[in-house]
């Protein structure tokens, strides 16, 4: 029975796309991951398949095969991802698998590995179709035919002069609307884009989808082309900015598979922003126990503890999150600094004075007394979100200036920041206003 | 003067890239659009420029041109943009431009605006280059040859059959492997990954990131070939999602483009998530009015107002948003859901019971009265924390399941629940174990 049901399981694996058998796995626990991949790891797919699953459980089964076995799948695969995979694994394993590797695999690996691997350097693929601009057109189909079984985006093809310098960029399509023995160097355009070894994932990204791209050549510092960042690259690369963007303005890390961790790892990564956040409030404690003196005298000043500090904290994160985003998306760069700063200025002083106004007159037909109640709380709600709106706007363009992620700055920072400016001004105001 | 003036902006035009120029106009000031746009509307440029611009500039920079001119350039433009563009114009002028265009590219664009633009039918376009099954290489390599210039993504030549039916793929490369006389339909790859005009984007998204796709064919509902999306409209797509998404979980509306918008604008998009904390923090001012008599003999509860909101508020962010980003990415699917809430649930009597702990030491020594002060705060935490992470948690879970958008739920709407369930909390528990 058991060779029954594994039969099937093996039919069914044949049937389904690596990337959703990568997909599938998520859902499962895993004692059934490592069943199935048993499974999956004696057929031609394990090499796909390890290329399309996450990287916290791709490390989660490799670690259980032999490094013989493991050397003849990176083989197999694109060499951006086994590069991937390597980096992912423990170094020691990864050590052992690259030994068991035929050397000239291993060199190609291992030169990618040199890269700092959120640089194009990091994301190109090796396997990539190039031609000598001094071929005619015939010879340069000639050689697509042969050559490009496993390249990556043919579509493309990056001529070069001399040792291999990129020259130009032909596609295809354009290759095949010129006579046979014309040069590739007479039809190709010179006018190719490219980044560098060095160049940040966010710049690729930035360029194949400002350019409209499907791949980018990646060229070293002597204009040699060493390889190309494809656009599938590059639609990972911005999932995973925006993923590690989300966790980071949570307060929450920026380990985007956190999901899979287990439970420690969880926490771990989460109580550092908690324990800001516990500082700030603390803080905040001693602030207003050094207004128990006044808060004697008008109890009601407590009530408008949280509405004062929500207020305020959600004008500010509304304000990083738009400048965030803005900075992101490049809809806001750095020029933009004080027009930015002075709208956003002025969104809190509009919004402040209606939320301002509207708690100013309920507190005042609440509380008959003191009289200035209503005043108090008025002028604090919008001191407040005008301060807030402004903050929550410098904060992250200034962290970007600094070259800090300015992701960073939203969540957590600002809205604590917030309560203890917040709850400060308000007291203070109390205090003058009601002669307290 | 001015004429030398205009020649070199007209050079240096030509030679920046239409994205590029776009880029630029963000920078600039209503007046400099205007002056500037007024030369490249004199150009080739026209159409590829306005594909690339942000739609709110687009907008202020076409109502100002005449429909006859509008109808020429929207004719050059790829029929899915000229569709996005005709979208995003004022009825009455798009009415007037499509009046004056040529019968079959209007048809070809209202075609393509009968669908919702959230969908695969509102992303497509129609030109796409599509082979009949029953030719042969040699006749396909010469349709390529003739009809490719102005289709969009040459690469994969989708085949049909009967009445426009899909029946298969090939890849540009492929074709060229091939003998002249073989027919396509025995060459080509029939598991060919398509979706219906009603897909919603994000699942289009989804299929071409998952299969790494370069574009996927749409066919209606009797599977006849309609048009294709390409991997560069995909990327937008991924963009927009995920600024809608960061827009909303700050509960600041998810109009992308708020940063180009007037500051009326601006504000009404805010003002109504504000609107809805205000409430909550009214309502929170209730709850804290209802335990005067509480806080009148222990006034040192005030100090604890904003660490036990903000820890609470904090720790629920940091759960949504990992659930809100799990949900858009795929990481968490409906079957997830009591693994999810579980795990989190943890999370929070973790992290609740260390800073809880923390907290209680500390307002044990600072305020030696009364005694069990320290033990109500630790309390507190504890039980705001726990149950922040798991009301954080089962929300957007909720929601999801109901259908709608996630990342309503974090932000405003979590922070200013959290705060209202936590300050009842921290007054039920103070009045019971402090026997007030």
């Amino acid at each position: 029975h058991r060779k029954g049901a594994v039969g099937n399981i093996r039919k069914l694996i044949f049937k389904t796309h690596p990337a959703d058998l990568a997909w599938v796995f998520r859902s499962l626990t895993p004692i059934e991951r490592k069943d199935i991949f048993e499974i999956i790891a004696q057929t031609e797919l394990v090499a796909d398949f390890l290329s399309e699953l996450d990287t916290s459980i791709m490390v989660e089964l490799v670690e259980d095969l032999s490094p013989e076995f493991m050397a003849k799948v990176v083989t197999r695969m694109a060499s951006d991802d086994a590069a991937d995979l390597l980096e992912a694994l423990p170094n020691d394993i990864a050590v052992e698998i690259r030994r068991h590797m035929q050397v000239d695999d291993r060199h190609e690996v291992e030169e990618l590995l040199k890269y700092d691997p959120e640089t194009a350097g990091g994301l190109m693929s090796t396997d990539f179709m190039y031609l000598d601009e001094d071929l005619t057109v015939e010879e340069a189909i000639r050689k697509v035919q042969k050559r490009s079984e496993e390249k990556e985006m043919v579509f493309y093809l990056y001529i070069t002069h001399g040792d291999g310098q990129l020259s130009g960029v032909l596609s295809l399509r354009e290759l095949l609307l010129h006579p046979p023995h014309r040069k590739l160097k007479n039809i190709m355009n010179r006018n190719v884009i490219s980044v560098t070894t060095d160049t940040d994932q966010e710049e690729v990204a930035h360029v194949v989808s400002q350019y409209n791209l499907l791949a980018v050549p990646v060229v070293d510092a002597t204009y040699k082309l060493v390889g190309i960042v494809t656009v599938d690259d590059v639609i990972d690369v911005i999932r995973e900015e925006a993923t590690e963007d989300f966790l980071q303005m949570a307060g929450a890390g920026r380990e985007r598979e956190i999901l899979l961790k287990p439970l420690y790892q969880k926490i771990l990564l989460r109580a550092p922003w908690l324990f800001a956040s516990w500082i700030g409030g603390v803080t905040a404690m001693f602030i207003i126990n050094s207004f128990q003196y006044e808060l004697q005298k008008v109890l009601a000043l407590a009530s408008f503890i949280p509405i004062i500090a929500g207020m305020g904290g959600n004008i500010a994160t509304q304000s990083s999150t738009i400048v965030v985003r803005g900075l992101a998306t490049g809809r806001i760069n750095m020029q933009h600094f004080f027009p930015v700063v002075i709208k956003e200025f002025l969104v809190g002083i509009v919004l402040g004075a209606v939320f301002g106004t509207l708690l100013g007159f309920l507190a005042h037909f609440k509380y008959a007394d003191p009289l200035y109640l209503g005043v108090v709380v008025g002028i604090s709600v919008f001191a407040v979100m005008t301060m807030a709106a402004t903050v929550g706007t410098i904060v992250p363009l200034i962290l970007k200036r600094l070259n800090i992620d300015a992701a960073i700055a939203t969540g957590p920072f600002i809205t604590t920041s917030i309560d203890i400016l917040g709850v400060s001004l308000f007291f203070m105001v109390a205090k003058t206003l009601l002669e307290l």
